[in-house]
């Protein structure tokens, strides 16, 4: 919606997230949640990611998925189809989640009886990056339609994200985009970040994520 | 970069912010200068239809360029070959531009010789909505890979534009994207929107939009 040009009023808004980020990370731990944070642009393909992804886990698996859109409810929709608990946050102009929206929604879920915490961000590559949820990571995606440039330009959240997957790689054929590049580009920025290539469309790459996450749930 | 919370500190900057682009607005009149304000997600391809763009005007063509970024000048040096002016605006974290920003590179172009500034803003397809640049007209572009349903999500943008430019139409065969409901999602927003589709990379719908911005040129 909005970017703050006084500073002191952007640290107390931050400060004051961070608190209550702070607070939801505890809960998470206690609980045995794993909470990840999925920041990309618009349209870099998140809802389609996690579409499959619930597709792909065991009707008994403890997942909960909370989506967040400026306007509509149409993730939510889409995602309620898997027969997963989903809650939308539709933030009404405001342009990121923050720890704030979450921790109200997370009254909505049994939370005994969740593990994994799947945080669907709004479509922004810039302002999400902000905004500490409590999550164990920020996972950034990229499509490949968006240029391999795009981890300089938009460092902050390459820098702050535990994993990068690269998506829609089903249009490699198509666009000009060199994933080497991409990923050299991304650890410039975060020598440390992990990356994965993906479609969602055609299942490539799929099995490599789902065991990132099956490891990544198993170390949190 | 972050978001405003607090909505009284909110409005006093858009406020002030509204009160200078106002004086741009005036400046640009009175030096019969059309300003156009592009806005799209990252990757929409804003640069690849500025790049286009500037190599089919005629070389004398009194056009200059202001492009936005986060960090990096990529786009500023792409831009920079076709031989017209070209100022990097670098918001070192800022989510858009804003009418200052603008106000301090104008000095740097000689004035009384352009007619035409295109400014290309930080890729992001909410923050920069809010911003008056002083521009005659917002454009906002929404490329094929991001999906139809994006005027819907992110309203505001669609609503403030006068001319919404599908790009990147050389990918429809491969991706799941209808761009009569792209577009009937967009008149729902704003019935008064103009549309436009083109691919900078095969040139399909160019003179259409060469056309549309030799029209808006004679009539600002």
């Amino acid at each position: 919606m909005s970017g703050i040009t006084t500073e002191p009023v952007g640290r107390k808004v931050l400060h004051e997230n961070e608190k209550l980020a702070a607070g939801l990370r505890r809960q998470f731990a206690e609980r045995g949640v794993l909470c990840l944070n999925l920041i990309s642009a618009p349209g870099s393909g998140k809802t389609a990611l996690l579409e499959k992804t619930l597709a792909a886990l065991p009707a008994g698996s403890q997942v909960a998925v909370l989506t967040g859109d400026i306007q509509t409810d149409n993730d939510a929709r889409r995602l309620a189809r898997y027969g997963f608990p989903v809650r939308q946050i539709t933030t009404a102009g405001t342009c990121h989640l923050d720890a704030a929206m979450v921790r109200r929604e997370l009254d909505a879920f049994d939370a005994g009886s969740i593990d994994l915490l799947l945080i669907e961000n709004v479509g922004n590559l810039v302002c999400p990056t902000s905004y500490d949820l409590g999550e164990a990571a920020k996972i950034v995606v990229l499509s490949v339609t968006e240029g391999d440039d795009k981890p300089l330009k938009y460092p902050g959240i390459f820098r702050k994200s535990e994993l990068m997957i690269l998506s829609k790689i089903d249009l490699l054929p198509y666009v000009p985009f060199d994933p080497a590049a991409a990923f050299a580009n991304a650890r410039r920025v975060n020598p440390q970040i992990e990356v994965l290539e993906l479609s969602s469309l055609t299942g490539a790459g799929f099995n490599e994520w789902m065991r990132w996450l099956e490891r990544r749930r198993s170390r949190q």
